[in-house]
């Protein structure tokens, strides 16, 4: 794809960049609310701080931002620094996201750190404090969580875009917080329950990932520009057909991706029994190399074992499906991003966000 | 204290009254964004929405619209009915925190009813689902309660008062969510780290009860309402004034009160060894009785300990301390009501609030 030479924020690298001093910016201002309440507290927010400081790819603030764009909304002046700063706040709905998950999960490390949970379990070890130091790191992290979440709002609304924008873009806003936590509670009903359809793992990934990481975020910002119901409807059909595309090419590498690449362990997900499409798929197809897998994944495979899951999954054709579906679905959202009535300028900073998404081989 | 008799919606119980259908009908409107993620989803929102219409005595949302009455605000029509809506939002807010708080403390039951990590955690045993139905039910509990904090501002924000309404209430709903936070973490580290000092135990009280209790939800109330900044200082020192007494009052029942009047084993904040000020005030005077204070509390005392730990505290001086700090904050209150600069209608209204409030036995 030939791109144009990229003007300032139209690439994930310039957003991300646009979008730390919004971030930076918005911390320092709450340390008018933080600091009465007194150092401990302060000490707490520090972590939060870190945290949301140290960052990620801020995918989601570049496709609001990018859905902004696609709206017709302005490139500079003092309303698009404040349509960034909006969409600079959907990294406090991700810290959230991903300090609750963490906990949920017993994750121990996020972006190469201790996760929140435990780094705060540390502190109240290393002060020798009475009680659980595992309980109260969880405890801080469900506080500082929420309170992620309740920032998230205030730095949105507190952007300084013009009211009627904001009543625009209430229902898609309601909708990405609503539906992300729904993801992730289908997700552990789906785990706990030992669901192997297919239908509940793509349910998994329309509302976790692909509505919570692009389409809503696309919709939020086109909401905020003014756009038209065609564009947001558009806009929300590219949004969808990316995010899961990017899911299941994900999927695909947590089974056959190269550690050297991936940077996780070859084969993770088998071991860990990620509830894919993929393998959904795969069981659904019954027969032997569907009870191989039944017996493999999940379980704490050696080499050769995550070899064995490998060929049974690959005897069910479920990997070539999905491969074939993460094609078809990049270039339908391919050519919705040429055609869609959308500004134009917006399709190559779509169309190179889209590559970053899907064409990722990390 | 002689009152009028109460139009609609100017006592606790008119309020609460009317805050259920505005919850109902908020809950009801939801369920276009709930349902589309499917029944699983739908079965735990339903969890939520039990927590949220089984109640409370709704004391926020009744501040909140008597601090909007105090500001001026439309009694009734319309606006008045937005207003309330707005108020009503603030039970979404305290749904976060007792559902969170519940994990924190591995709390069984709230309001009679088993509390919500609980509640999934049974589910998941009755269905013999897989994994620890411990940690299933706390990581529901976890996106329920965040689901509530983001429902709160879907809410308030969605009430449909005048954008600038919300504009001066921005400060006043984000400090309100910002400081109950602080405030439990406060509560957390104090308790983790052993600090005996009366400035931390108020910090508690100042912030994750008096704050967020009453002195905020009259804030926001009043500046949707548009009042004065004299009005809103006024309102807010009321706040402080009362939502202190009232917990110093709680303290002094934790320790003394009647099981048959406050419902709770007689003693049971001295067995729970509840850091309040009023320990806090006992431990400070030093000498013997404080020694023997520090043997007992926090210790499964029989109801023999629990008269000496009582004993104790007398000899302190502590609990006549703060009756009468209790008495002088009411007295304050009261004065104030009376003479701030807030719309008269409004000064019954506080009144019989603050009464319900402070003289409360149980």
């Amino acid at each position: 794809m030939t791109l144009p030479v990229a003007p300032p924020q139209t690439s994930l690298t310039d957003i991300a960049a646009a979008v730390q001093p919004a971030l930076e910016s918005f911390l320092e201002e709450r340390r008018d609310l933080v600091e009465p309440v007194g150092p401990v507290f302060s000490e707490a927010t520090a972590g939060l701080e870190r945290f949301i400081l140290r960052g990620g790819k801020r995918i989601r603030p570049a496709f609001a931002w990018t859905g902004w764009l696609a709206g017709g909304g302005e490139a500079d002046g003092d309303v698009a620094r404040a349509a960034l700063r909006a969409c600079s706040s959907l990294e406090f709905v991700q810290a959230c996201a991903l300090i609750h998950d963490d906990i949920i999960d017993a994750s121990l490390t996020r972006r190469g750190f201790p996760t929140t949970h435990r780094e705060f379990a540390q502190l109240h070890a290393e002060r020798g404090w009475s009680g659980s130091s595992e309980k109260f790191g969880e405890a801080t992290a469900i506080l500082l969580g929420d309170l992620a979440l309740a920032w998230a709002d205030d730095m949105f609304l507190g952007a300084g875009l013009a009211p009627e924008r904001y009543l625009r873009a209430a229902r898609a806003w309601a909708a990405m917080r609503t539906e992300v936590l729904g993801g992730q509670l289908l997700d552990i009903v789906s785990e706990a329950s030992r669901d192997e359809s297919e239908a509940a793992a793509e349910r998994v990934v329309r509302f976790k990932t692909a509505g919570y990481t692009v389409e809503r975020p696309l919709h939020v910002g086109a909401a905020l520009a003014g756009a038209s119901d065609e564009a947001i409807a558009a806009l929300r059909g590219i949004g969808v057909d990316l995010g899961v595309a990017f899911q299941l090419r994900d999927d695909l590498l947590g089974a056959f991706g190269d550690p050297a690449i991936t940077g996780k362990p070859s084969g993770d997900d088998l071991r860990s029994g990620k509830h894919t499409p993929m393998l959904a798929h795969a069981l659904a197809t019954g027969g032997d190399a569907a009870d191989e897998l039944r017996a493999l994944v999940g379980t704490d495979l050696d080499d050769a074992g995550v070899e064995r899951a490998r060929a049974a999954l690959r005897t069910t054709g479920a990997p070539s499906a999905m491969q074939a579906r993460v094609e078809e679905l990049t270039a339908r959202a391919t050519s919705a991003i040429a055609e869609a009535p959308i500004a134009d300028g917006a399709r190559p900073v779509l169309a190179r966000l889209a590559a970053v998404l899907v064409d990722r081989s990390a």
